[in-house]
């Protein structure tokens, strides 16, 4: 035990005799200090020890500093994504696909099995970060990863666009995706708002009476907006991406909603019905504030019937499972997922 | 916010002002109070709610200590399971398989396709606990939920016999399972240290030469014994059945391993070879203090190609999968374990 987990365990028991011998429902957990695993690689530790990250409860109270916020981050994020485009020697292609922007990402090589194979992407950052390249991300490490083919939707965000802008983007893009391409041949992948997303447009198929995709990868789906899930408690300042349920992800996705029901299942397709839903894998870390949205989405899918495989990195904060390709933990979550999607989808 | 947090997080900054804002690479977390989940059955809510295992940290001194208190606490055990048992008509008889004390649990109703299968149960509580009829809750919930048959290893423990004894009586009661019963109609589940030794068993079966199981459940297995992996950190003082690597159960781990090294893979399986392991299923919970040895094994088996499938549940401490067989969380964690065992598992 640290000495100051042991010194402040010390004036708890001082200050509050009570709570600490009451034996009531709620856990009483005493301040403590976490080392970085040991069981990691170097880059992975250095991601898990970083500082929680800057202005994490600064929250913007407009669209022009939601806007403003969103756009200085993008430009270190996308350089971050040329990067590994050039060591994962995936093309990058900007392009607008039936009014709605896209990016193709096309790896030099290519393997016989996926020529006929597309995935399409829908990336995260709570509905109002990551335009453009910055968005990228994970699509580029598929790519790369697992030498797909990706259509990556660059929905439109607020203060341009309301809910369910960004997921009528993303339907679109997938209208056209299974226009140009098999559904049998695709699969559908996002992480954290682009998790949901990818889980919402399940729900909006089914509605619509689309073709469901081969198989889907919701990486750490902000599936439930209520805040809902035990983790929002046990990892609240454990999660140095997101830290907390009351900082500014939560608040952009209120924002992105705009007065609408957050108990919508197309806001938190926890809430909707998943069955008839692909085979789906999901990616989370033991660090991550929606470590609980991933098992409970899992289990709501296992109750769906669903086959669903969920991967769960040790240590890891929210979708630290892609931020550095040079870091075996995150190769070995991507070839994971690349190797799903080999095995669901057709050729 | 809870209002103790709140004040335990002035003290923290008023009183150690260098930590806050040092940002350096241990996370420092502050006091908190952590709520019983609001998306659990009200039988889970009460597990999960439950104060601390009283006693968590008084540690026993001698054998005859460890046995006392492995006596005491059996005798509640054991009639928590001839009322599971009852509820789940399961029949428990008694007997001894080749020197080595065994109970076999056959249900009232098996079907067909689980005449000729047979699971071997290995039980758990530190090497040191549940002796007889207080190692069965897990087992009476497969026999009872899954419908299988299943002859359950009542090994010797300290001060009886010390490392290896488990595991040798343990493999005596795989042997004279594969003379019984074809392997490949065969599973192997345990949860806790019987999830360390049903993995401390296919290393042994690869040795020694013998036919693998079809299938494997190692339940949130003390797969290291050493106190690496995150959740030692994260979820200590949060799991309220293990509470600490400090407390109980890896004392009496070590007092199991007398002496020998607790990296030996045949006490911390994490360190083996799992090449060539049969198909396997993990369950564990987000506040388990072993999430991160569950998810390292799954980690590792997916590292060695085999088969793995991880099942977490919300807000679940350390093998509160396997509590209350009226508690929907639990049907569902032994029916997800026992359909695993039928797709795999020879007719």
């Amino acid at each position: 035990m640290s000495k100051i987990r042991k010194t402040v365990a010390g004036f708890l028991l001082a200050l509050f005799p009570a709570v600490s011998l009451a034996q009531t429902a709620p856990r009483d957990v005493p301040a403590r200090s976490i080392p970085v695993p040991t069981d990691v690689s170097p880059q992975m530790a250095a991601i898990i020890g970083a500082p929680l990250r800057a202005e994490w409860n600064v929250l913007p109270k407009s669209g022009e500093e939601w806007r403003a916020r969103a756009d200085a981050g993008a430009v270190a994020t996308a350089k971050i994504v040329d990067g590994m485009a050039e060591r994962l020697h995936v093309k990058i292609e900007s392009g607008v696909t039936d009014g709605v922007k896209v990016f193709t990402l096309t790896p030099d090589v290519i393997p016989p099995e996926n020529q006929n194979r597309l995935l399409v992407h829908v990336h995260g950052g709570c509905y109002l970060l990551n335009p453009g390249k910055a968005g990228l991300v994970d699509a580029v490490l598929l790519a790369g990863f697992g030498h797909f083919k990706v259509l990556a939707a660059d929905y439109r965000m607020p203060p341009d666009a309301y809910f369910p802008a960004a997921l009528d983007d993303a339907m679109t893009v997938y209208k056209a995706a299974i226009k140009m391409t098999n559904p049998k041949n695709i699969g559908v992948f996002g992480m954290s708002a682009g998790g949901a997303l990818t889980l919402e447009m399940m729900l909006r198929a089914k509605l619509e009476g689309l073709p469901m995709p081969a198989a889907i990868a919701p990486g750490t789906p902000m599936a439930d907006a209520t805040k809902v899930g035990d983790s929002f408690q046990t990892n609240e300042l454990v999660d140095n991406v997101l830290v907390s349920r009351d900082g500014f992800c939560d608040a952009a996705t209120v924002f992105y909603a705009h007065g609408h029901d957050l108990k919508d299942p197309l806001i938190s397709p926890i809430y909707g019905d998943m069955h008839g839903f692909p085979p789906a894998i999901l990616t989370t870390g033991t660090r991550d504030l929606l470590l609980s949205n991933t098992v409970r989405t899992h289990r709501k899918l296992r109750e769906a019937g669903v086959e669903a495989s969920l991967q769960v990195y040790d240590g890891q904060a929210h979708a630290e499972f892609a931020r550095d390709d040079t870091a075996p933990e995150n190769a070995e979550a991507f070839h994971e997922i690349a190797a799903f999607f080999d095995a669901h989808l057709g050729k």
